[in-house]
């Protein structure tokens, strides 16, 4: 099947394929740079040795290749694939995956029809929510990874490792002291890519940074408000030190403060206010799902997110046009 | 940040707020007028003293105070704030929290930020609904209620009393004589606001007199219709005892009746089957929401509400522009 | 009150309600044939009596009585009348309810108000979807059940038989022999109307055959891929053995690759990779809804089809119109 997506690629090279893979890994904190991707790659790489468990740095690697392989496989539109829109949600399922799951190679095979379909679930989600200015954000993935958790439990060729609630491999003590409270803030932001460690925290502060101060800045606001919050509000120790309200809220702050609205103070209240809210639904959700016996995933994320950009508030009124949302959200909205 | 909508409440005075708060309160069976909102909060301050527990009507205010401020200061269209749409859901916010929760102060402080997250998710879905000719109802306060009672149970700073389910505050018998039943009735028209006294339910029928009798005709139907389906069909007689079958379907009697159709024997009877499904989809939430340890709040009403007006049914096609919608709805639609 | 459809009803006499009637089993499957839908009232008779429980038969016949009835009194479109739209949700629950809960009186008179209840419920969810190019497909008799199903957990006058995972009448041996295979296969096909039988299945088959060829190898296709993918995952042999594991692939691949793409074999890939996704949601949904103590029925077909059709993909590039939606689709969207 020769189609325009697949001539596009093979025009291309290895190379121009390459950059398109490393713009999926930096998307799934809304930055194209490649560069931002490939940073985030080695942050996985080293999370990922770092905990003994290297398959999901390459199941990470692997998702992303399915996943982007396949929009261009279903012939999707072919500046999404450029912009790395159809890897984001694809990389976050091969993180996930070996993560929760027993390498097996029905793991594996798994992993690449979940990663697969979240290329198309997106295009569904977001013809969904186009109309009313959101979009899909890393829901294809959630969704599509809680469907082959749930099956997991009812599959025996797939079977759960620890929930990712207890997937501790360090002790941890019972208070946060200043190096403590430092190292779950920075573990916040690398399980965005479900990588519970510091140093990857920092690697991914800094890929941010190369694309988007701004972004760094609020990545790093949401981890330490988010785990704040749930500090004050008496969540569980052990799930704060381990990054686990802190990713959700990073995402949030990225996306009110410097995706969907345009930077000023007005939306960086609004993204506060968002921040606090997440951690409540991280709590809320790990409650709802116990029973289920699956992960959150980034799904506290997308909810608050949907809700406060759902009323279309405009938070500019000064402003010409009477709408506060950032220049690029167009772009964005139709390309993600 | 000085905008039209804060103009508006400065020239309108102290006076002019509480009128808007009072409406705020009245709308949450759907009428407009302050004078049954004051009626309501004797009610609530009535029910929640005769139980001991008067934090629930100084939360009852607190949540319609800072729900409603949420309104100005977000500079939400001001029609609406002046019909009280911005206030009924975070009374109900108000009323529910200290039912359910220790009155901590971190209680308090989530109350405020769940009865200011009702208006925007309110107008958030209210913008994905408006072109199924639906709102959101008093989902906007089921939604955060959610949240943060789901939270609760992971969070210590917030602890549950015992639930929804369990609070009762007085001896009841196994059966149910005429006196037993007449106290159920009005016990589920008090429960809209989560009151469990029969007193609050007579003030909350004379309430809704002032404003319009149809509407006090209704919920006590509904109410009543509630209580005998769940009655006859065998459902926990201490739940029908406390009202918890009533005050889903004494809301859904009236948005059927008299606010969404025009009141005539079509609609009557369609709000009836409305009434019956309601008491069913109560059962049924209760049983789905058990493992996860919340209330179904007014989500039986909300839901069975829309399957009877996604429909469109054309209940008056003997009137000349062929559908029955209420004179009301148009008015209704948009501002809800 | 006299409408257009019931004028058009008492026109068409007796002969002509048992013709839409049929139409309405036959929908259960896409099909508009009365003489497949007959077949499948053959095949369910057959089914219900062999297990010794009729009333399941009796029940089928019931609720598509009921729900077709509530098209005309309610007037609505009388196309959909014609083609059996009316009758198909209705059909599926009158199976549904004899087979999991004891046949009271409770029972068949939630029955009626379960199978009515479909009727417009499944024009509410149309008039949702309508605008994504997907309709309800069998969802309405999904939700109306779930209702009534978890609702008897909480109301005395309905109690759960044991529930569809283990309504086995046969003992089953714990591996499958080709007879086994072949038997499990069949059944999968009978338990799109939850009846256990083989000779159902191949019934079923024959009624397919009858309308439309395609559809029969489809359905068969479904049923033994899904098993297939079950068996290779490890789900539970007994699940597999009484056909659970493929009822909502059969449907899938019926929908995919005969309904809503133009067959072709880009189309058969698509429906392929659909069937086994299908298999996956069964046994995630089985999972998740194991807490509630309710069956998934058809929803796993519901929510992979609607995954499989929102993304809108251009399978047929070739082709003038750009799009490879079946001839039939435009018509299919507007009147289910």
């Amino acid at each position: 099947m020769k189609t325009d997506s697949m001539t596009t690629i093979f025009d291309r090279g290895v190379f121009g394929f390459l950059k398109i893979l490393m713009r999926g890994a930096g998307q799934v904190m809304f930055q194209r740079s490649a560069w931002t991707g490939l940073l985030f790659m080695v942050g996985i790489f080293w999370g990922a040795y770092a905990a003994g468990n290297g398959a999901v740095a390459w199941g990470a690697l692997l998702g992303l290749v399915v996943s982007t392989a396949t929009g261009f496989v279903l012939n999707l539109r072919a500046e999404d694939g450029e912009d790395g829109l159809w890897g984001f949600n694809g990389i976050l399922v091969g993180c996930a995956l070996p993560t929760l799951l027993h390498p097996t190679i029905w793991m594996w095979l798994a992993l690449m029809l979940c990663a697969a379909a979240t290329t198309w679930v997106r295009r569904g989600l977001n013809n969904i929510m186009r109309q009313w200015k959101i979009n899909s954000l890393t829901f294809p993935f959630v969704l599509c990874c809680w469907v082959f958790l749930l099956a997991a439990h009812d599959m025996d060729a797939l079977t759960s490792q620890a929930s990712i609630h207890h997937h501790a491999h360090h002790h941890l003590p019972h208070t946060l002291g200043v190096v403590g409270a430092i190292e779950c803030w920075l573990r916040g932001i690398a399980q965005v890519f479900l990588i519970d460690s510091w140093v990857t925290g920092v690697i991914f502060i800094i890929a941010l940074g190369v694309s988007n101060c701004r972004a760094a800045v609020w990545a790093s606001l949401g981890s330490a408000l988010g785990a704040a919050t749930a500090l004050v509000m008496g969540a569980p120790m052990s799930d704060i030190a381990h990054g686990l309200y802190g990713f959700s809220p990073t995402l949030t702050g990225i996306a009110l403060a410097t995706v969907f609205y345009r930077p000023e103070w007005r939306s960086a209240a609004w993204a506060t206010v968002g921040i606090i809210f997440t951690a409540f639904f991280q709590a809320a959700m790990n409650r709802a799902l116990a029973p289920l016996g699956i992960a959150t995933l980034t799904a506290p994320f997308c909810f608050t997110t949907w809700l406060f950009l759902l009323p279309m508030l405009r938070l500019n009124d000064d402003h010409p046009d009477h709408t506060s949302w950032h220049s690029s959200l167009k772009q964005h909205l139709s390309k993600r």
